[in-house]
């Protein structure tokens, strides 16, 4: 895969909020790397609360590590 | 998407635990970004015992980013 | 919300345990504020293995959390 | 409740290990008082593979605090 | 239960990926003691995706735990 | 089995996600040892979002690990 990722520094605690949705979808990916495929499955959990709030929750695992790498932008 | 986030910072552990619970609703906010969608979804979750405890499950990880941020309100 | 979280310092281990048990509920009160709704919800996940093994799990997450507050009340 | 927890320090990473169950035993009694119900629902569970990857994963969670309040044990 | 754990130290990261195994399967053996009941469930989670993932994030959880007691073998 | 992994030492954030990808894939293959069934089981997973969201959760554990034993690449 070509380079997506360089670092975790952000400038603001909102940046890295974004960085963390972006690994948890490379996340997803790596595992299905067919763009077509993860397309058809976007309204299987857009629509679906339950998975709204799991995708939530890689998303918040992912922030404490870019949070942790920017020394929570004290 | 708007700034909605300059700092994890609070005042109390109680603002930080509302702030948690900000993460946690911007994670499915940038996941689904209709507004409309999503409030079709919340009767979904809001009256179903196993959502709420899995969204109470995000508010936690999240809260513990913020509660490191803080040092803990020490 | 009225004031009900003022500091994550508590006397023993247990206390903290409790204190854990509280920002659980608290994630959920939040999220459903219809104390109605939620008692009408309680046997649903009260007498359900799974969803009590659930309600463990995130008293277990706020519990890092409470116990890194009390530098693990060393 | 009654005193259950006075210390999270343990001689051993062994007893720490049984420490982390009695906590994620916690979490479902204090949410489940009834010890005539928890033991209705105990063969639920038992018996089911994916409940017990659950119950281990609270366990898993729990030791990690126990872990860091002994430092590891090191 | 007999010693089974006595250092959560190993020599390499790969021998501290094997122990969070060990951990995880513990967590499970000590919630389903029967040595004969485990084995039958065996089939219903080694041969369903869902259940396999389940298993590899306790796993992952654990190994959070035994690289911090390593101090991540630097 | 063989020797798989040395260091948790990466040059970069990116090769550090591919190794906690790594990581999360070899929690499946020491729990499902038989690649067979693991290629079996893969369009299972690999076209179902919930199951997507969980395998990048798995990921995104692994990823504390490996950023914290890199010093998050700062």
């Amino acid at each position: 895969m070509s380079e997506w990722l360089t670092s975790l520094k952000t400038e603001t605690p909102q940046e890295g909020f974004e960085l963390a949705i972006t690994l948890a979808r490379k996340g997803v990916g790596y595992t299905q790397p067919s763009a077509e495929i993860r397309k058809k499955l976007r309204p299987e959990y857009e629509e679906n609360a339950d998975s709204l709030t799991a995708a939530s929750q890689v998303i918040a695992i992912h922030y404490q590590t870019v949070a942790a790498a920017n020394n929570y932008w004290k």
